[in-house]
């Protein structure tokens, strides 16, 4: 069975890291968002893609979610020392990453070509894919004015109110070559539970590929970042309640509607399956609380029963 | 009394910071080599600005010389894994800097104005002036061809014969603004320890310094890199010999006579003062060899005694 995921950042990446045990990972696509990517002294940083390339390289920092283990800061040190803004805490480990990637950009390399080539070399065997090679920024407008996302994200901790986003220059952005052909050739697609506004949204914001979806003849599942009305990481619930919308499973749900075959919500939101199956969805539950590696796989699994 | 220093590395820096000592820091300007400067990973360097900044910030590392204190290695490793070539030692705390000077380069700084800052932030009170703006790499010509500088120093070990230098594009290049000036405006010039080839040789043939030496009326004064035929640190002597120059005191003299008034050679070399003297110089010895801080000192007071 050949899958590919949506993927944003931590959220996603702890459900890959279940998905690719019980699946061989060569079947595997994550196409991830690259609205979050930004520039930090010249170096050309992507969160989401390395948060996946990491966690599926077994990189991954088990207290932050973000970043690399075993990491230590003494190149920031010396930064914030050189009167360097250092709130995006980049360590040191992790900084090879991005001057591995600036150089290859600056060398005219692309970001597939960059991401399959940190993939390969961290030893990760799913695929993966940015959602598109063109910069297209996420920025945030709040009640603090248009904020660059990682200012308001790391900087602001969130803590300004959200009144919508846009993508710079999404409008003339391509999907990532692959893209599109993995889309319509996968026997199923997972939005993985991740923000649906700022790790789903630029996916589908990129021209072609919500059409992509609607069209695939591939089983579209999701599933619900959303549990008992809060997010499991991050500002999803928040950012839902400041935009109008219902901080829930449903809400989410009613914003994948137009592509969506199957919304899978925790077991703690069963009382929501009836408004989602009013949106035309068939609705599974399962635990998608994956506090650990066991529960990680038991999603996986949960999620491949209902796929087969 | 206004000094002036020319400088290359290791040796230079650790001249200067005896220096700086027994005179004003306020009262000593520095025009560093820039030949060796080169891009990695995307990342501008500049070894020898860096190292007599990081001695006289007292940030040196006093096991390499070069590099920064208290130095770890993890973004290297992980370069390493990335399979980026990692001959030239980079560490973490090193990083900051080129990372800094990157950003400031790409933003349409020049070299002197980044020199300016990172002298600053770092808390030295010296004026170090890079000897150009323009790239100048020097290409060292040998048996195994031609050579960027790094590659034939670092990464070869100093190991292929030398046949000459040549500094990309010198011929165009102009000296740093301010250095000129700092030459006819100085009551001494000093030429540190250095390599006479890679370290004083590119400054030396950076169009109108030469010429501003020769007309300079400050006394020009040059401590020998050379004692009892041996380098200090690096390849000088095995340079002079490769390229037919005698490997002593005297042969860095003849290399200098033109423009050079004084020169110091150690005290263990006291049977070349003849032949120093021989080429107009007034000649004075000294013990050279900084093997501690007060040797450090005592070399820099016994040249303050020899400019007064």
């Amino acid at each position: 069975m050949k899958i590919t995921a949506m993927a944003g950042g931590v959220g996603a990446a702890k459900f890959l890291s279940g998905l690719v045990q019980v699946l061989p990972p060569e079947e595997i696509t994550v196409v991830v968002n690259t609205g979050d990517d930004f520039r930090w002294m010249g170096l050309y940083i992507c969160p989401d893609l390395d948060t996946i390339t990491y966690t599926l390289a077994g990189l991954d920092n088990p207290v932050t979610g973000w970043g690399v283990r075993d990491e230590t800061y003494q190149c920031l040190d010396r930064l914030r020392a050189l009167g360097c803004e250092t709130w995006f805490a980049l360590g040191d480990r992790d900084l090879a990453t991005h001057v591995y990637r600036t150089q290859r950009i600056q060398q005219g390399d692309s970001l597939t070509e960059i991401a399959a080539s940190l993939s390969r070399l961290n030893g990760v065997a799913a695929r993966i894919l940015p959602m598109t090679d063109s910069p297209v920024p996420t920025m945030v407008h709040t009640e603090d004015g248009t904020l660059a996302f990682q200012d308001y994200f790391v900087r602001r901790n969130c803590q300004p109110q959200v009144q919508g986003f846009t993508f710079e220059g999404i409008e003339n952005a391509s999907p990532a070559p692959g893209v599109l052909r993995v889309l319509q050739e996968s026997d199923a697609i997972i939005v993985c539970p991740s923000n649906p506004f700022i790790s789903i949204g630029p996916i589908l914001a990129v021209p072609g590929i919500r059409d992509a979806l609607r069209e695939s003849p591939a089983t579209i599942l999701a599933v619900s970042p959303i549990v008992a009305g809060e997010a499991l990481k991050g500002p999803a619930a928040v950012m839902m309640r400041q935009l109008g919308f219902e901080a829930s499973a449903s809400g989410v749900a009613s914003l994948y509607r137009d592509f969506l075959d199957v919304f899978v919500l925790d077991r703690r939101d069963e009382s929501l399956r009836e408004s989602i199956s009013a949106l035309g969805l068939q609705v599974r539950s399962a635990d998608t609380i994956m506090s650990n590696e066991a529960s990680r796989v038991a999603l996986a699994n949960s999620i491949l029963e209902m796929l087969s």
